[in-house]
């Protein structure tokens, strides 16, 4: 996957950077190849798409990010350019006041002094807890609220306890009412108790566990060791493929059913694809989630700081799943490692953290000839490539789906368990920002909101974004042949200008990528592929508050940017404890502001869709949640000559081998 | 299919039917048993369910509709009723001015009649065809435009050509500029010739076909006899059940993890669903697909006649596929047979028009413990029930799924070949409500409306519509606690009338079925279901037009209206040539005129869910389309006490038998 990873560059790119700080040994949390620019991967592929001799990129550098202490012993977040060739810093920044994504480390160092702070216990012991409890604490990053300094790391602990002598019980099932801030510095700065009932605030009441919360662990569980014995009514289902698979996979480049592509990752976007050709022709330079924003709609404080940058602050590349043949798909599957590092700097392996493999999809085409009742069927197979990522209690399936008629779909699935707080067992209000999925536990409504990154490259780099509507032709307008008042039309707006625009599928809108210099010989038409957007609502925080000002890709549906360099991130580079203003939105102001703004018309163009979903829980999601799906979609307009998959061979029984059931005997022909 | 087949009920029927006209041999056009009224059906399912003895239903009817000639040779319609218990006509309706459904050999009829016509052969003479040429007249029903005498059948025959000499080659490739209008008694009317520019109206100039037009079959066929040798790079995939399906069928019973319920068909709606439940508990009473609107949006003469309800004038289950093993679907497979009648009123097997078979969906939920990093994974398994329409030149894939979540999916998939008209080859405008997709060939704009409809049962009979949007709290206000701004809430709205309401995203806007009567102990709120809506485009004709008089469904995404026996179709009952004003709009005006308008709130309700695309042809969808998919589903809200499908068996390696597939080599462990 990291083609010179042999070499040792990560251990190398870390040595390099050590002198930098003075004897002080860095915590590395990010050592990494810099992607080079576009301007010379474009050289690059078109040399290698062409056969022609390689001009090598010249010199590859290394993305060196770190934390060191600084004199007040605070924490002081560097970033470096290693050049690769001389293993010489090239750069160095220092990014004050920013925060480097979550350290997983660091969070268990805040989990244990938590615990073992004096006045915490004190406070779990007026809970008067059952004996067999066991506490556990979840560190949360903080979510920007404005109620705090924001050149300190702090992290908010909230507790939950497990009745099972079960490291896998699940303890979101009992949460309880208190909450601890603790500091960079590891100190327990603030303990409270949580409201408990709607109209209530931070509570200070020492009530002790409503013990009538202890609900069995049978409606809780989800692991199968703590659960009775499962449904045996599933009957085995498998996939054979006796040819091995469609794909051909040789490093990190992959190749399938006319399409080819290189599979990328990195630890905060985690899977990335890049130079997407069909049939040779260019498609996409790069597809990416980019962002993804979750906040919780609670307003209570202290819950306006749950609201998580799962890629900033997480990492989907860092929290990706190590995924397990037989159980994440089925069939003849490829997997992909990829590579992190240690805080030590030394190169750290994520393995199988991809896989592709394929799927049936049904039905491509059919049609049967009414006059000679003859049909023809071609079932549709797809190539998916998916990664999945645990983010606390949430998972993530993130998947790309390729397809015979030169779409390409990416599906998200939403799962895992519930974040959950406590409510009043008792309460007689209605709860109107969250759903009670047990007894006394309260799953908060919020919102989901990604961000994918298309990086479009149609028939070449130079594209365009044109809105087009579907409208109905006006009546009784004498210039206007319409006699029967059923005609309609299609028109076409092109976009000049960097900005972000609205979905309205009551005028079928339709954002189109095309390429203003080809157009395809049969339709008069430029070449192009439009976006299958998710419908969904946006970010439902004010305008004014921090959520919407660090969020600023949740307020519309589609933005279009120039491509710059490096510019991958919609919610700003360093998003823990960001104070907004680092975003899309004000990236675009400030060009125009500043008088850099560029046209975005026949230019290298990026294309930014948010999605996402209101998530307001059902119990149905409780305690693990049955995937909810988010699927966006690309799709040729007027780009091939006809139908891409039209030379798929028709189905037959005699490759297909299905089975004929007849009935509860079993017995089949 | 029909329990009481074997009885020769038809037959009966129809011997009944014969005497009341007078020695006329009557057209059977529909010989089907008549669902029992929900009252008799509720208590007889209720008596199954609790295994009580069963109250039979006391007596079983016969609809039949036939045509019958008129003393001016028209053609008349009536519909009977008969007991089958005495075999007795016990009704005789005359629906005057109504038309039956396509009858396949009357249109077989026009089709010869119109090519045996001299003035039409003189016509085609003039287009100086190639001696290869084989006209094809395709005739389609006459939609209403205003410009006819309503109380005669007229047909309008569009011409194509063959050039190969395959009864299969695509003459869709080859429009030519006739047209031509057949009278009921087979008459040719009218012979003009099509308007060949966007600026032209229906054309006078006797122009010959332009050979220009007459492109190679590569592009233009999709018969595999007539194409290239299909690419080689699809490996088989075989889906093996080794153990058997999971689902067990008898009759015309299904049952599969938890849920069971009844298939219905009928020539009319095709597949039906009945009595569905899960776990026993009732969900839903009858589920159908109840009308598909196809307007063309081309606004020159006399393009407006193109508007097809394929499920009222064709009929979802009459045009219904005879599915074949291996081919529609994979692995183990059941079929369900229907029938229907012949013109003479004989009983007619419709074979395998259903097939009932399962799906591996993903991942159905995940979770893994961050702390222990053991990960629990369950696949998704799915049930699909099937049927595949052919309405002349389009296929529609017509599937409900259902979940081990307990949602149930509708999946429709359009495909099979474009309707097309001659266009002017050297046309230097650009025709704003078509694509070119082959020299000479245009594909119009146009929509597919369908209504679902739902009949829902959701514990119990008497439920109600709730509108939910999602809210944010405001700021500022002293009365309302939301300090940052990022407080967001549920409103619910219930629906008391009657009446047609619309999907808002932005809002969040969910439509749930419940039942108030019912509250879920745990959330405190009752108990439903959710609409997963497919958000669509509204009809684009004009409210004055004829296209919108008669798919009044089409002006509103979501209507509820009060549960009526037989009310069934929401553009009426007889859509052929119809006038307008039969559909649900005005109905329920009706209703609200003369004050029988009831409460729809915790009453016995349907829902009917418009949805469909803006069909505006890509260059991709010829010369057969990719499917395109449209989904609607139906998703347990706060029904359940938890997860339906936590106790599904986690997914293991040893049962699914995947393969590892490690490069080129082809060498898998």
């Amino acid at each position: 996957m990291y083609p010179r990873a042999a070499e040792g560059w990560p251990r190398l790119a870390s040595k390099a950077v050590r002198p930098h700080f003075g004897g002080q040994e860095p915590n590395f949390r990010v050592v990494t190849l810099l992607e080079p620019s576009k301007k010379q991967m474009i050289l690059y592929l078109e040399q290698e798409h062409r056969g022609q001799p390689i001009t090598e990129i010249p010199t590859r550098y290394a993305r060196v990010q770190v934390m060191v202490k600084g004199s007040r012993d605070e924490n002081q977040l560097f970033e470096l350019t290693v050049d690769l060739d001389s293993d010489k810093v090239v750069q160095k920044q220092h990014h004050k006041g920013k925060h480097c994504y979550i350290d997983s480390d660091y969070m268990q160092a805040v989990e244990k002094a938590c615990l073992a702070n004096e006045n915490v216990q004190a406070e779990l012991g007026t809970l008067e807890l059952p004996p067999e409890a066991t506490v556990v604490v979840e560190a949360w990053a903080y979510a920007t609220d404005g109620m705090n300094d924001m050149t300190e790391r702090l992290t908010m602990c909230w507790f939950y306890m497990r009745l099972l002598d079960n490291v896998d019980a699940n303890y979101y099932a009992y949460p309880l009412d208190v909450c601890a801030e603790v500091s960079e510095s590891l100190q327990v700065t603030k303990i409270y108790r949580l409201p408990a009932k709607p109209s209530e605030r931070i509570n200070q009441e020492k009530r002790p566990y409503d013990r009538r919360k202890m609900h069995s662990a049978a409606a809780s569980e989800y692991h199968p060791n703590l659960r009775p014995s499962p449904r045996t009514t599933t009957k085995p289902y498998q996939v054979v493929q006796p040819d091995g698979p469609s794909f051909r996979s040789e490093g990190n480049r992959v190749e399938w059913e006319n399409w080819s592509f290189r599979v990328g990752f990195n630890y905060r976007e985690g899977l990335t694809l890049h130079d997407i050709r069909h049939h040779g022709r260019s498609l996409f330079y790069r597809l990416s989630l980019s962002e993804m924003f979750v906040p919780y709609g609670d307003p209570r404080a202290p819950y306006a700081r749950k609201a998580a940058f799962d890629l900033g602050n997480d990492g989907a590349g860092i929290n990706a799943n190590n995924l397990r043949l037989g159980c994440d798909c089925l069939g003849a599957i490829a997997y992909f490692d990829a590579h992190h590092n240690t805080p030590a700097g030394e190169p750290m392996k994520l393995p199988n953290v991809v896989c592709c493999h394929e799927q049936d999809d049904g039905i491509l085409w059919k049609h049967t000839n009414f006059r000679t009742k003859n049909p023809v069927v071609a079932r549709s197979r797809v190539l998916v490539l998916q990664t999945i990522i645990t983010v606390s209690n949430y998972e993530y399936i993130l998947a790309w789906h390729f397809g015979q008629d030169a779409s390409i779909l990416y599906e998200v699935r939403a799962t895992g368990i519930l974040s959950t707080v406590p409510i009043d067992l008792d309460v007689e209000e209605k709860v109107p920002y969250g759903t009670v999925v047990a007894p006394g536990v309260l799953a908060p409504y919020h919102q989901h909101l990604f961000s994918l990154r298309i990086d479009p490259a149609i028939d070449g780099h130079t594209n365009s974004l044109v809105v087009e509507e579907s409208t109905p032709l006006p009546i009784n307008d004498p210039a206007v042949h319409n006699p029967f008042g059923i005609g309609y039309i299609t028109e076409q707006k092109m976009i000049e200008e960097e900005g972000g625009f609205d979905l309205d599928f009551t005028k079928n809108r339709t954002f189109k990528l095309i390429n203003e210099s080809k157009i395809n010989p049969i339709t008069g038409t430029p070449v192009g592929f439009k976006l299958l957007p998710f419908y969904s609502q946006k970010l439902l925080s004010h305008p004014s508050s921090f959520h919407a000002k660090r969020s600023e890709f949740g307020s519309h549906a589609v933005w279009v940017t120039r491509y710059h360099d490096g510019d991958l991130f919609p919610a700003g580079k360093y998003t823990m404890q960001s104070m907004g203003g680092d975003g899309l939105a004000s990236a675009i102001a400030r060009r125009r502001e500043t008088r850099t703004a560029e046209s975005v018309r026949d230019q290298d163009i990026v294309i930014w869709h948010t999605f996402g979903s209101t998530h307001n829980p059902r119990i149905e999601d409780w305690p693990v949640m049955p995937s909810e799906k988010l699927t966006v979609g690309l799709k040729p307009v007027n780009f091939f000559a006809g139908n891409p998959g039209l030379d798929v061979a028709p189905a037959t029984q005699d490759k297909n081998k299905s089975v004929l059931y007849v009935g509860d005997e079993g017995n089949r022909k």
